[in-house]
């Protein structure tokens, strides 16, 4: 089995909209905050630190997938379910299911690269292998 | 073939996180400010008159596949060039294709849903049929 | 002495900027959340509640003044001290201290109104006299 | 007269929240972007170009005020005038006055500083002198 980690949200006044819904894209600011928090739960360190021991600044997406199967309003606690199914060659699958207690409110898979800074392009980045030792922390 | 209307973005300072790059949970706020943009361009009310005048509040979204192709960066002038490939019983696909003049940064497809308040339940939505005079407008 | 509640945050990356410090405007994003938590503390119910009872839509700020002291980046953990130092006429202030543990990152004092509907303007808003059962919870 | 920038903006949906009306801390949002949109109207290179000219990474905000006279919501069209009205020695004050068309909705005052990376601390910033050549292309 995957590691899971939990990570909580508090839904805010300021997440709706005038439809008094959660504005779906705040789910994505949840959920790249939870796939930050699983790595840094797992023991993987800052990327301005793994910038410099393992040349690691982010883990981009490449690909999402995301579906809402019920809204949520501010005064909600929800609970972020994160977890990496999938170890690819130079990519892998972050998984998010999203509840208010019982209920899922909505489920993401992501594909997500390791990547560097490029060598030569300014503002480039270039995917990396997966390092060992963080595949290792999360498995 | 379908209209397409397209919605102009600058990337902004602080739309980039520490690697520089877009951070890409702004890209789904883009999408939603082009989605209603386009609406707009076809000459659809705003939600709180349509409210009124057919009981639609908004266009959740159920569903959401995005791929990223390039990274974008502040400075930059995209296009989100929005349309609606496909009309279903109660539901539409709405597709963004994003591009950097010629190059496309990403792609996505979303199906989304008409919807009112919920006659019972308060804060609650129901899905709508489609409105015949949106559809018009939009095609 | 004025009732105070904190309202803790932890700084993520997406809220940095490429000069890797918290984008400004994030701090308004969390002080409205602070401002929410500090009434739900209090006892206060969700607006859309004290619509019916009341016809408090919100407490909108209608003056703010902020200084920054650090900077703070993602790992941070941050607590917004907030109090309610004085009750005026039709209007409040409302403080936020935000510390990371001992250092002071920022303080804020906004001037908020209690609003509803307005009778005869769409979309218009009025101020109103405070609720003095939302006073005496909050002080 | 010092030189006036306008910064145009379009309300949408997602920028208001459930009284109908823009959720506050987008006006920092918009107003850091028309910082920025001032400094490049102005001719001022990116940050990442002047960290290898002159070292400056950003400006960041020390001090700031708002005060908030009508409301806005989606649909409206805004025009953010920008300005430098002082020059300190470290620092300048920046100005907004935001229209809506002849109505004003809000005005702001900031204090900002020009900074570089900070040379011992990592992810530290220190103040510069105000660079003589953005301040005669700004003024």
């Amino acid at each position: 089995m995957a590691k899971e980690i939990i990570y909580p949200v508090s839904v805010e006044f300021g997440d709706c909209d005038p439809a008094r819904i959660v504005w779906f894209p705040n789910f994505f600011r949840w959920i790249d905050h939870a796939s930050r928090h699983f790595f840094v739960g797992c023991g993987v360190p800052p990327w301005h630190e793994t910038e410099k021991t393992m040349g690691v600044i982010g883990t981009p997406v490449v690909d999402t997938k995301a579906r809402f199967f019920k809204t949520a309003t501010y005064g909600d606690a929800l609970q972020f379910h994160v977890s990496i199914p999938e170890w690819r060659g130079k990519s892998f699958v972050m998984r998010y299911r999203v509840m208010r207690g019982t209920d899922q409110i909505m489920e993401c898979d992501e594909v997500r690269l390791f990547v560097g800074r490029h060598p030569t392009e300014p503002n480039g980045i270039k995917a990396l292998d997966i390092p060992q030792e963080i595949r290792t922390l999360c498995e």
